[in-house]
C-alpha cells in the first residue's frame, strides 16, 4: 500500500484551490440571478429614488410652516389638493399650503417634509390643522438617499441574495454579469457498492455518497451530474473520469478508500496529460485520505469513502473550491453558532479535528452535544446539527467552553 | 383612513398560523427529496450495515490472538487469504489465523477486530507479524451499529438534508413520503409601480418587491409564481387575488401601503366567501402594516409596501407560515450568530423592534454593526447581514451587549 506522500494542511489546501482559474462569466436575467456570483462591480446608473418620496400617509408641507405647532396651538394650512400616486408634481407648493399625500407619493417642489396624518385634522375642504411641527426631511426619502447615481452598489465576487436582486430591480439592472456555476461530475467507486434500489447481499452495501454528494452540490448552488458507479478497475475508472473531465469543471471520485481504488485513482489522474497531484492526504480528522489534483483547469477531488469523512471534506474544501471557481473569495471567516460544549473532548495534536455536535437550547444559550461514533456511520451525521473544529495545536476542549458550530 | 383594528403580537401570529391545515402529502423519489419535509416517521427496514465491516485496511483477526503483542514481541499469525470486496465470507477464521482485509470489507465469522496495516509486517507469504494488540470490536462496524432494524430514524416534520437522504439511501428507502411544497402567488400593487424593464418617469418607481418576494420564496424551497402588478383598483386587485386563490396555497399581496390599496385589500378579502381577517397590524417595527387573513384553507398575507418591512415580515412570519403548511414545527428557537453590538440602540417599548446589522469579525469575535436608515431604503438590507430583535419590554440595547443575529 502506498503511504500518503503529500499531506497538506487546511491552509495549504486553500492556497492550492486559489491557484485554479475562475470560470468564465455570462449574463443572466435578474429573475435567474439568485445565488449567482457577480463577475463585475455594479455602479448605479441612476439616483434611487429619482424623485423625493413620502414615507408616510399625511400632508406634504414646508417644515417652517409647522414650526411651533402643537395640540394647543395648531398651525392652519391651506389644502392645495392631493398628490396622486405616480403624479409628476411640477408646481411648487406655496407658503402656508399643503398637499395630501400617500406613502410613496412624490413630494412636490418646495415641500421638504411630511406631517403624519395622525397629527392633523381636516377643518373644512380647504383647511388642515397641524398639531405637531416637523423638521425638514421628516418622512421624506430624498433623491438619491437610497443610492446615488454612479455609486458602486454591488461588487465582483458577491453572491446575490434576494435583497441584492431587489436593489438591482430598483435600479433597472436586468441583465447581470455573473460567473458560470461550476459543473460537478460525481463518481462512486468500490467493488462493494450497489445502487440504492438493489437489495445488497452480504458483503455489499448501497451507495450513500452518490446522493449525499449530489445534494450537497445542489444545495451549494452548483450543477451536479452523477456519472455512475465503477468497480475497482483501472480502465473503467479512467473512462468515467475522462467523461467527467469532458463535461464538468470539478470531478468528485468518492469511495476510493480501499487500497486498490485509491491507487487506481492516483494512477488514473497521472495518466491524463498535464495532470498534477497537488495533495495526497490532508492533516485533518476525519478526512485524511483525500486527493486533490489538477487536470488542465479542472479540479479533481478523490474523497474518502466513509460517508462522514466525505461530507466533512466537502464542507471544508470542496465547497470552497466551488466558491473559488465561481469567483467568491474564500478563506474568510464564516459566522457559525456559538454554543457551550457539554463534555470534555480529547484530541490528538498535529492535525485539525472536527467533531460532530447536536445543538440544544439550554438555559444559558445554545449547547453543543458531541455526537460520538465512527466516521463510517451516517447516523452520526443525521443526529448532528453541525461540526466544531479543534485546532491542530490543541489537546482538546473542556466542558463548558464556548465553541463555534459550523451548521450542516 | 381606517386604523389598524386587530393588531396582534408575534406570538399571536404564530398561533394563528398554526391554525391552518397542513398541505397534503405525496411520495417523491430519493433524488427529489432534498429540502422536502417528511410526512411520516421512517422506521429502518433493516440493519445497517447488515454484515460486519472493516473500517481500516489491515488484517481481520481474533483479538485474543493479538493480546500482548508489541514491537519487541510481535504476535505471529497465519495468513488465510484475502477478503475480496463484496465477498460473503462463510468459513470462520481459525485460531491463530488472519485475513487481509480492506476498508469496507466483510469481517469473516469468528474475527472480531481489525489490526491496522501500519502495525503489521508480512514476513513471508503465509506469516504476518502483529506489533500492536487490538481489543474486540476495534476497527469494525458491527451489524446494526449504524442503524438497527425497526429503529425510527427520521421523523414526521423533519426537513431532509443531504445526510438524511444519505441515510435513506443506505437503507434502500427510495420512495419518500413528504408534504407538498407550498405554492405562493405574488402580487404587487400600487399606482406608482412599474416593471423593472421600464424607465420610470418622475413619480413612478420600479417594482422591487416582486423579485425580492419571489426569490425569498424560492430560497425557502417553496414554489413562487408572480401573477403581476395591479393598480389601486378594486376589481383588478380582486381578479388577481381570485387567480391566486385558485392556483396557490399562499397569496402575498405587497405594496399596499398607500391608504387606498390597503383598504382595497381588506375589502377584496372580505369579498371572498368564508374569508376572515385574522390580523390587521402586527406589533413589530418595521412591519406593522401587515394583514393576515384566511380564505378557505389558503393563507392571505398583505405585506407592507416598504421593501425592508416586507422582507422582515417575510422572514419572521411568511417563512414560518410556509414551514407550517409543509409540516414543519414552528416557533422553536433557530440558532443565530452571537455578536457584540458596536453601539447603543434606543427602542420604543410596547412593540418588538428589528434592527438591521452588518457582521464584522473583531478581535473578540463577531461584531454587529447597526445599519441605520429608513425602512424604504433597500440599500440598508444590502449592507446588512441580518437582523437582531429588541424585545417589546426593552428600552434598548447597549454597546458591547451580546445579541443574536438572524442571518438574512
Amino acid at each position: 500500500m502506498k503511504p500518503f506522500f503529500q499531506v497538506k494542511t487546511s491552509q495549504e489546501i486553500f492556497k492550492l484551490i486559489q491557484g485554479f482559474p475562475l470560470l468564465p462569466d455570462e449574463r443572466v436575467l435578474l429573475s435567474e440571478g439568485l445565488n449567482r456570483v457577480l463577475a463585475e462591480d455594479i455602479l448605479s446608473p441612476e439616483d434611487l429614488p429619482h424623485f423625493p418620496r413620502a414615507t408616510m400617509d399625511g400632508y406634504a408641507v414646508r417644515a417652517r410652516d409647522t414650526f411651533g405647532a402643537s395640540e394647543a396651538v395648531p398651525a392652519l394650512l391651506t389644502l392645495s389638493g392631493e398628490i396622486v400616486m405616480g403624479q409628476d408634481v411640477k408646481a411648487p407648493i406655496e407658503t402656508g399650503h399643503c398637499f395630501r399625500i400617500a406613502t410613496g407619493g412624490m413630494v412636490p417642489p418646495g415641500a421638504d417634509s411630511v406631517v403624519m396624518i395622525e397629527h392633523t385634522q381636516q377643518l373644512d375642504s380647504k383647511t388642515i390643522e397641524i398639531f405637531k411641527s416637523v423638521s425638514p426631511l421628516d418622512y421624506v426619502i430624498q433623491v438619491g438617499e437610497d443610492i446615488k447615481k454612479g455609486q458602486p452598489v454591488l461588487f465582483t465576487g458577491q453572491r446575490l441574495r434576494p435583497q441584492d436582486l431587489g436593489l438591482l430591480a430598483g435600479l433597472g439592472v436586468v441583465d447581470i454579469p455573473v460567473y458560470h456555476q461550476p459543473k460537478v461530475a460525481i463518481i462512486s467507486t468500490g467493488d462493494e457498492i450497489l445502487p440504492v434500489e438493489e437489495q445488497p447481499p452480504p458483503g455489499f452495501i448501497r451507495d450513500i455518497n452518490a446522493i449525499t454528494l449530489q445534494t450537497l452540490t445542489a444545495e451549494f448552488g452548483a450543477l451536479p451530474a452523477f456519472l455512475g458507479r465503477v468497480r475497482d478497475h483501472f480502465e473503467d475508472l479512467k473512462a468515467l473520469c475522462q467523461k467527467g473531465l469532458e463535461q464538468a469543471d470539478v470531478i468528485l471520485v468518492s469511495g476510493g478508500s480501499s487500497v486498490g481504488v485509491r491507487d487506481h485513482t492516483l494512477e488514473v489522474i497521472h495518466g491524463f496529460p498535464g495532470a498534477k497531484i497537488l495533495a495526497h492526504g490532508i492533516s485533518i480528522s476525519p478526512g485524511k485520505p483525500t486527493i486533490l489534483a489538477r487536470v488542465g483547469d479542472k479540479i479533481f477531488w478523490g474523497l474518502p469513502g466513509h460517508t462522514v469523512s466525505a461530507m466533512i471534506v466537502f464542507a471544508l474544501f470542496v465547497n470552497p473550491s466551488l466558491k473559488h471557481l465561481e469567483g467568491e473569495k474564500i478563506g474568510r471567516p464564516i459566522p457559525g453558532v456559538q454554543a457551550r460544549l457539554t463534555r470534555n473532548i480529547v484530541s490528538a495534536q498535529g492535525r485539525e479535528e472536527y467533531i460532530r455536535v447536536a445543538l440544544k437550547k439550554g438555559e444559558m444559550g445554545w449547547e453543543a452535544v458531541p455526537v460520538l461514533g465512527k466516521s463510517g456511520l451516517i447516523s452520526t451525521m443525521v443526529r448532528a446539527d453541525g461540526i466544531i473544529r479543534i485546532d491542530q495545536n490543541c489537546e482538546g476542549l473542556e466542558k463548558g467552553e464556548w465553541v463555534e458550530v459550523i451548521l450542516f
